[in-house]
């Protein structure tokens, strides 16, 4: 079929696919998610999506009533339903079902599984970005379907004709509204710290593995909206984009100065993904 | 029937109901919700409740395909479906149905209703609090269903046995888990001021017109919590509490030191909710 939806052991089409009225996703958001990549029947860094995952619904204390190991054995299984080579595999869990109470009801969590064809972009093209002040809760580390200021910021970028929104405290840049955001500067890779202003991207640690790997020096540390717009490369890096670099950031052109250091750092990540799923890039 | 779901025109027994699960609110908690409380088959302050739904559409840019009256007569014919005198009536919209992607995906939102009965507050009774760091975003405006936060909160005060839990935001006290707070101090009626940080909430209003009506002072203005500490009386309202006066926050006692003036405002708010749909209240 060409995407699958799953809830607690049912699956079918997504689109034809329903949940009890009475989930508690349905109308607090209460719960948590994760999503990655395959392609030729294979997750990309399942390990570690399933792992931040189960860190995710331990933060909410939403108790999970399988193993890792057998997450990703429903997970693989659904994907070998599903057309097309390169999938996005997304999953949920939210925290049971009941009548609406805020106080927890009890009872196991519910799992979803969603899973659609997508397309690996082109890594060599530019992206356009818009910037956008941070007013998300405080638990950003925690990756939740409380997703109502994300859904805001991407529709500002789409109705810009750009890729991303970028948000920010006040003077310091955090993330975008479904990505991380690096800067280069001097030679150096530089990445917000792992805080609750930020989640913990799986392409943000392939982004640093990579760095590390070409002895590219690395920071994790605040930076500004104005090295934000001085700095000599802009990247956003998500599950679906890997590491997409700038050249406009709110209309104002930005990056294209350090150009051989980005490529270095898109091959070696390409390279990562490529000798574990079989992927063939389209261009280098 | 004991509870009643409605989704886009199909309505059965709540618990049975399902939905389709490309729906926004089930991935993103994109939408948008209000709730009022029935007695005698009679919606207490329906129009205010359907003006806030509409309002808090509009701040999220959901379209709602029907008007108020359309509206309101819905939510009207579903009452008369469900047994039990007193009922709880919420209502939600969600950003349509689609397949997950951040940008609004178009189509009409969805409308889901939820009955069941509920049982009026004695407002005799005392209740206690505890207190929470609000870590909400800054949309607290907005009656959205992103409410991981304050299911949190109301689990930690149903864990501690009490009522509800308190926010404040550093020495600022905000609101409640699912109530609005306020204190009587020196002889008057102060809550926190309608902006991004609180829910301009329906029995806080109803509260202030009861001052109004008794010639209490009423100051719409930030207190902190010390002042919550040391006032005379603590107050939380909501759609289901009307007013509920409290005797401990944290464990330590609070309030009773202004019983006459918050017994002449409870029975003003309940002679109010009587005169609108004949309910006689079990106490005064």
């Amino acid at each position: 079929m060409d995407a699958l939806g799953y809830y607690n052991g049912k699956w079918g089409p997504l689109d034809e696919m329903t949940v009890p009225m009475n989930d508690r996703g349905c109308y607090f958001g209460d719960g948590v998610y994760d999503a990655a990549c395959a392609a030729n029947g294979i997750i990309f860094t399942i390990d570690e999506h399933v792992e931040r995952f189960f860190d995710s619904a331990k933060l909410l204390e939403i108790e999970l009533p399988y193993s890792r190991e057998e997450l990703k054995k429903i997970l693989n299984e659904m994907v070998s339903h599903v057309d097309g080579k390169e999938l996005l595999v997304y999953w949920q869990a939210t925290r049971g079902t009941g009548r609406r109470n805020h106080a927890f009801s009890g009872g196991e969590s519910n799992l979803w599984i969603m899973i659609k064809s997508m397309t690996i972009p082109d890594l060599s093209k530019k992206v356009k970005l818009i910037t956008m002040e941070d007013t998300r809760f405080l638990h950003c580390n925690i990756k939740t379907i409380n997703l109502i200021p994300n859904v805001i910021a991407a529709q500002r970028a789409l109705e810009s004709g750009c890729h991303e929104a970028i948000f920010h405290r006040g003077e310091i840049v955090t993330e975008a509204s479904h990505s991380n955001v690096h800067i280069i500067k001097n030679g150096v890779f530089i990445t917000h710290p792992v805080n609750n202003f930020i989640l913990r991207g799986i392409a943000r640690s392939r982004l640093a593995l990579a760095c590390i790997k070409l002895g590219i020096p690395l920071e994790e540390r605040e930076f500004t909206l104005d090295e934000l717009f001085s700095c000599d490369e802009v990247l956003t890096s998500s599950t679906t984009t890997f590491g997409l670099s700038a050249d406009t950031i709110d209309g104002k052109p930005v990056g294209g100065k350090a150009a051989e250091l980005l490529v270095k750092i898109q091959k070696e990540v390409m390279r990562d993904f490529s000798e574990a799923t079989g992927y063939e890039w389209r261009t280098a």
